[in-house]
């Protein structure tokens, strides 16, 4: 059931053979939406919600179409927190922040077209489901974007201050935003082969342990590292006071959770894999994004 | 089949019932959240879409669903038009617009909530509907907001300069803002009651009549009116360049205008209740929103 470690490869042409439409599109958000389209990134979620939707039996058009809406909704919510309103970033993947470039206007307009079509595509792939998956599939999507998931966590976010627990609220912060998507990229392609209630709550804690993960990797990332490592602004969360686990448990503390949350990670997959053999394709995803960059930031 | 009078009484209380959740969201999300909900404005979408589904056979609660989805969205709309980045308003509704109280971050944050809340409550009234009506309304729901509607209205409002053809322009933005939720508003609601094909070109053509003549109503108030009559800024238009339709054709012609459009509907909505007694509800809700305001602005 594991799909070819390349099935991600043709992704950055699915974006945008999927993108929203620009033919009839004023020029400027055009331009944008074609510039944000060219800069996929590493595509973690796009690939994992691929990888996901093949092995619980949906169709290769339908997986594609759901990889992009999670990749859609992804760079929307990018584009938006880099703004200077929100964490006033200069550069993501390499180049210049698409408000530096467009506007922020456009740059705002770009991301609700992003999400527009997204929903779209979701719409379409679950058109084909059963009423209660569909319901299922609404509520894990505004659960996971909506005031409770990506936007509460960025409100979270910008409302952090120096007075406040932080790593409880750094870790509620992480969970609403990159355990959200994460869940959310879990969770969609998953409904497709009706998950027992155990696999569900096992997706979730996976969910929870990768997305707390993920964001202490890149907290330890802005702390330790050099922009030339990461093609975006780094050393900002000190500088800014954002919420950092890294500074906010110091290095060597934030270095073993990462090293706990990836153990317990591990051992949930494998409770899934003893289930079924279609989880087969959690283990590459988590070798894959945690294998170097653990590696590097995380030695003992 | 036509609903009484005072349906829509009880639409602003619904607004608050089905909104985003509020209990566990950051505290700045929710006072922006509940700030927003709290000034309604005139519902005139929201109690289009109501009148319109009980008529087409939804139950209450769906047509309250489907109503506050579209007013969610409407709501989003106005919020993020309002942003110093694009139309800089300074007042909405009689008070300070959203981003001058909570600020430009927690307002993004807030319609973002709101269009993922509409999006859920739609996909839940159309989750009993068959599999075509569900993507038909996918499909006019994108058309509708993303960027070929709203967004892409938005997007050639802002790039408008001098140097444009005023009146071409002008009405394509005018279709793609105000024209393109009108349209929205018609057929989600007409898509429960399966209309032919005849009936959907019609119900499109009357979302353009109104949403020009709304438009254009619109733009004479800017040019004639004064702050107390429309708890708005006003005059803005000229004074920032921005498309108006009463500037590009002088105020009698636009006035000819806005009452050649009001017939034009006229005419539109006399077929369709020529076809079936289910359209009665249109006249009234053109009778509601055009009265007053084209009586007073476009007096030959």
């Amino acid at each position: 059931m594991t799909p070819p470690r390349d099935a991600a490869a043709h992704l950055p042409e699915a974006l945008l053979r999927h993108a929203p439409p620009t033919a009839h599109t004023a020029p400027p958000l055009r331009a944008a939406l074609l510039d944000v389209l060219h800069r996929p990134g590493r595509l973690a979620r796009a690939a994992l919600v691929y990888d996901a939707a093949l092995a619980h039996g949906l169709a290769p058009v339908a997986a594609e179409q759901l990889a992009c809406a999670v990749e859609y909704w992804h760079q929307a919510s990018l584009v938006l927190d880099d703004l200077p309103c929100m964490d006033d970033g200069r550069e993501r993947r390499g180049r210049p922040c698409v408000h530096r470039t467009h506007g922020e206007s456009t740059t705002i307009l770009t991301a609700l077209a992003l999400i527009n079509r997204a929903y779209a595509l979701s719409g379409l792939v679950f058109a084909e489901q059963d009423s209660a998956t569909r319901a299922t599939a609404q509520l894990l999507i505004e659960q996971t974007l909506g005031a409770t998931g990506l936007v509460g966590g960025q409100a979270r976010d910008l409302g952090y201050h120096a007075g406040m627990d932080a790593p409880r609220e750094t870790g509620l912060i992480a969970w609403q935003k990159t355990g959200a998507l994460l869940w959310l990229s879990l969770g969609l392609p998953a409904l497709a082969s009706r998950p027992s209630p155990g696999e569900w709550r096992a997706l979730r804690r996976l969910a929870l342990y990768w997305g707390l993960a993920y964001q202490a990797v890149d907290d330890l990332r802005d702390v330790l590292s050099t922009r030339a490592d990461t093609g975006k602004s780094v050393q900002r969360d000190a500088a800014l006071h954002r919420p950092n686990l890294a500074l906010a448990l110091g290095v060597t503390a934030a270095q073993r959770r990462v090293q706990r949350l990836l153990q317990q990670a591990t051992r949930t997959m494998a409770g899934l894999a003893a289930s079924h053999p279609r989880w087969d394709y959690l283990p590459a995803w988590h070798e894959r994004v945690f294998a170097a960059s653990s590696a590097a930031l995380c030695a003992a």
